[in-house]
Order: structure tokens, then sequence, then C-alpha cells
């Protein structure tokens, strides 16, 4: 079966929250075309696995709630970016290869886009017509506390005061809520959506994906080596060449710990998902082995890591 | 008895959101001394007029949805202001008498703010424990839609890319949405939590409370009048000077509406707490008759509006 198509459901929902007016293309430029989509099609992985029966429903759009939270993460996802990119923020005028949001329509209505978004992400999330009233506002509660000022905006703080920069502990810190918090809100949400007990397992998953989201974060980082020339920002902040060595312990350490933990779990789709995305990531370091090796510090060795992820690769 | 001190109430609870970081001083800056409190005031206002009993559970503590959900009301018009003041967007260096939060923390940290007390306005929501959690849902359904791209969001936008000046039919909207709908959203809450069904009078509030929002704003417009010397943003945008007799006549009517409805929906605090401010108003007009005269075209009169004022003062 095809993968469901997200990114289509999303761009068909949101429409009805946006005024027919000429800001509403801007909304759509800032979401679309979208990204990987990693936080969305993680809570559906996550979901499937749970749930394979309700799973089938949602695809069949005879049951949305997956499909509405899954459109909230993105829509959340897209505001962070939208304001992240700002001149006062991280000051970046392309974002995935084409004009900022700001650069393309002008710094209000970028600020006013993401507004809007982040209250669009909430509206989502009012959609879901789960038939547990208390489950669905602990999905909501956890999502306000996990995007709010103790949570992903916590880490966008960290990030911009430098603090970040100070310790890997503070890196570390800054990846877990700034990275984090979304991913384990995606885990955590669609475990809250699928099942309806299991306390337990939902403490594991939250557990589980918090090691997701600082992975998915410290490859991120290590991936930006490779290209040639790194920006004097990339070069001043990049924990590989700030902290390699502890970085490079850490990651090498969350990639055993997530080869230790995925089978205890039993997610085969959520796993089949991130040995994918863990696949991209390492296809990208071996294409540009000899440049990320340039940037890197004597002893801090990125076979390692490539075989710890081609041994993610060689699992079922 | 004393009137609730809702702003001792928010500053308690909003701790509990904040990280232990410097940041939390910046979000309490941005935040305290409160304004005039209009909105979370009418919300309590309405609550004590529909349902007396659940208000005084309220104000000892006993019962604290109404409270939660007027800290959510002061929160995001907080966020609106911080957002509005940015430079990219009204450019304003002082509010409340006090610098700005971006004049006094900076650019990224007021955008942060602002997104971390909008994601705190919904985390108050999810506080409410209404017995009814289909009632609760509706409720932040309305918030989400009346905030975002459609709601006030929709406002701003017509605001900042001056559609607000091109007819009074679009000032009219923008102060329906920028200014109207949080305070729309205060009473239709407010009424969402005090009542079980009567959903005949809820649609009659949204009305009332609408005619309230531009009522709020066009006085508000007035007052700005009081200064001898206005900016040259003021010059341009204010609807006295800009639509002059469409202004006079669109206030009159909607002060007289005013008059006729009150005493049909027999909400005697909500009156009492609107006269209060209506009287205000009118003591500013009074005192600086002679100025706000000068800035009056010759078939705009002063004096028929402050009747009106005098008249709903006169009422009980």
């Amino acid at each position: 079966m095809a993968q469901f198509e997200i990114e289509k459901f999303i761009q068909k929902e949101i429409q009805k929250f946006l005024p027919a007016h000429l800001i509403s293309e801007a909304y759509q430029y800032a979401m679309f075309p979208a990204g990987k989509l990693f936080r969305p099609n993680l809570a559906l992985a996550i979901y499937r696995d749970l749930n394979p029966e309700q799973y089938e429903q949602a695809i069949n759009l005879k049951n949305k709630d997956i499909l509405y939270f899954a459109s909230a993460l993105e829509c959340h996802h897209s505001y962070s970016l939208v304001h992240d990119d700002l001149p006062s923020m991280d000051n970046d005028d392309f974002r995935r290869g084409k004009e900022s949001t700001h650069k393309k329509f002008g710094e209000w209505k970028a600020i006013l886009i993401g507004d809007g978004l982040l209250n669009i992400s909430y509206e989502f999330l009012t959609k879901i017509k789960n038939s547990d009233p208390h489950r669905h506002l602990l999905l909501m509660k956890i999502f306000a506390r996990s995007m709010g000022p103790k949570g992903l905006i916590h880490g966008q703080t960290l990030d911009l005061s430098h603090e970040m920069t100070y310790s890997f502990a503070n890196t570390l810190l800054t990846h877990k809520f700034k990275t984090g918090r979304l991913i384990q809100m995606a885990s955590i949400g669609a475990c809250l959506l699928a099942t309806t007990k299991d306390l337990k397992r939902e403490k594991l998953i939250w557990k589980f994906s918090e090691n997701i989201g600082i992975l998915f974060q410290l490859l991120d980082d290590l991936s930006e080596l490779n290209d040639a020339k790194l920006s004097a920002h990339e070069l001043d902040v990049n924990p590989w060449l700030k902290f390699p060595e502890e970085t490079y312990h850490e990651t090498l350490k969350r990639l055993e710990s997530y080869l230790n933990l995925y089978s205890k779990l039993k997610l085969t789709y959520t796993h089949e998902m991130l040995k994918n995305y863990f696949k991209k990531m390492n296809d990208g370091l071996k294409e540009h082995q000899s440049t990320v090796v340039t940037h890197l510090q004597k002893n801090v060795q990125l076979i390692p890591v490539m075989n710890l992820l081609d041994r993610i690769d060689s699992t079922h």
C-alpha cells in the first residue's frame, strides 16, 4: 500500500482555516511543499503500530483523529520555522531551497503567518473527536506544555541566547527542547489516540522518542558538515566542532541505545520509517565522507557512526 | 464585596508555565502591571450575571474554571500587544507608560515571549475542568477560530496592509476582528462556562458583545484625540479623521443599540462594569473637550456622543 499522503490532507484541510484573502497564499507558501514531514509521519507510524485497524480507518478518512493531530504537528513545526528565520532570530533568507517567508512576503506578514499557524495547530487539535474526552484533553495539555515556554520555546531561548554553546550539557538541553519536544509530542499524541489505557507504554515511548529527537538533531548537525564551506554561524554553534568528543560519544551512545530499544517496543512500522530516515542520513554522509572528515577533529571518527547506522539499516 | 483581583491570580498561576530562567522576568514585564483588564473582567462579570453561585465559588477558588479562562484571555491579549509593538508591525517603543517588550529586552525575546504567551493561553484553557467535556471542547474550538487567521489575526492583517483605511466598511471589519473577537470570546466563553444549554442566549450575547467590541474600539479611537498633538500614523488611520461622518453616526448608532439591548439581556454586573468603563471614557473626553473638538470636522459633534454616554451612566 502506498504511503498515506498526509501533505495533501493538510493542504486541503488548512484551507478551511484561512481567510479568502491574498495572505492565504502566504500561509500556503510557508507550509508547502512540505519538508520531510518527519513529525506527522512518525505520529502516523506509531499510531499504525499500536492500532492497525484504526490506522486503516484513518487513511480511509473514516476516523480522522490522527490525521488532524499530524496536521497540528506540521503546522506547529512550520510556525516555528517561519519565526526562527526572522531577521532578529536566525536571520535566514532561505528555507527548503526557496526564499524564507519574510524574504518573500515581508516581516510583518511572516510574524502574523507564524502566529496564525500556531493558532491553527490548536484548532486542528480541537477537531479531534476522540471518544475519551479526558484523554483528548490530556493530549492538548501535554501539547501546550511541550510547545510553550518550558518546552520548544525554552529550546529556542537557549539557542538564541547562545547558552547552547556554553557547554555540551546546554547543547543537549537545547536539542531536547527545541527539536525533541515536538518529536516526543508526535509520539505521545499518537499513543494517546491509538490506545486507551496503557500508561506504562506511554512513558517508555516518551523516553524512546526523546532519544530519537536528540539523535535526529545530532545527525542533522553532522550532516551540516556535508558542505565544504560552512557559515560563520555553523562554525560557531555546530556541536561536532564545538564539543567534538562529547558529541561523538553521545551520538554513538544514542545510536546504540536505539538499537537496544527499538525491538523491545515492537514498533515495526515506526522502525521502518526511522530506518529509512537513518539510511538517507547515512547515504549523504557516505557521499560526502571526505568533506565531512576534513571538518572533524582527529579523535572523532565518522566510520563508527556510519557503521552503527548500517547496523540499524540491516535490522528488521 | 471588593472586586476579585484577577491580576494577582494570573501573576501567581503564570509562574507555573515559565522556566526558572532569566527570561521569566521578561514574560512578567510583558504582562504586568496589567492594563485595564477589560477582557478578563468582562468575562467575570458575565459569568457572575449568569451564575452567581458559581461565581462565588470561583472567587473563593473552589471552581477556578472562569479564572483560568480569564487568564487565557489576558495572556492572549498580551501576546498580541507584544507582537503588535514590534518594529516591523506597529513599531511602538512604548506601551502602558513603559518601554515596549522588544525595546526593553530585544526583538528576538519579544517574538519568543509573544509565542510563549500564545501557547500559555491555550494551556490555561486546558486547565478548565468543566464537567461537560463537549462544552469545554466547543469553547476551545471557538477560541482557536476567533483568534486565528480568520479572527483576530485577520484584523491585524487588515490593519497592517492598510486595507483598513481604504473604506469605512474595512475599518469596521478591522475593529470587528482585531478588537472585537477577543471581547466576543470573553463573553461567549463566560457564557459557555456559566450555563449548560441555552444556546439562544449565547447567540444574543455573541451579537451583543460584537457591538461592545466595535464600540470599545471606536471610543478608544475618539479618546486618541484627547491629545493635542497626534502622530503621523494616528492622523493617517484614525477613523474619526479618515471617515468622520460615518464613524460619528456609527458610534451614535451603536451607543443607542447598547441602550436598547443591555436591559433586555438583564446582565446587571456586566452593565455595571461597562457603565464604569464608558464613564471613564466620557470623563476623559469632557476633560479634553476643547482639544478633541479641534481635531473633529464641523459636521461631527462631540456633545451627542457625550450625551449618550451620560445616558448610559444614568441607567441602572
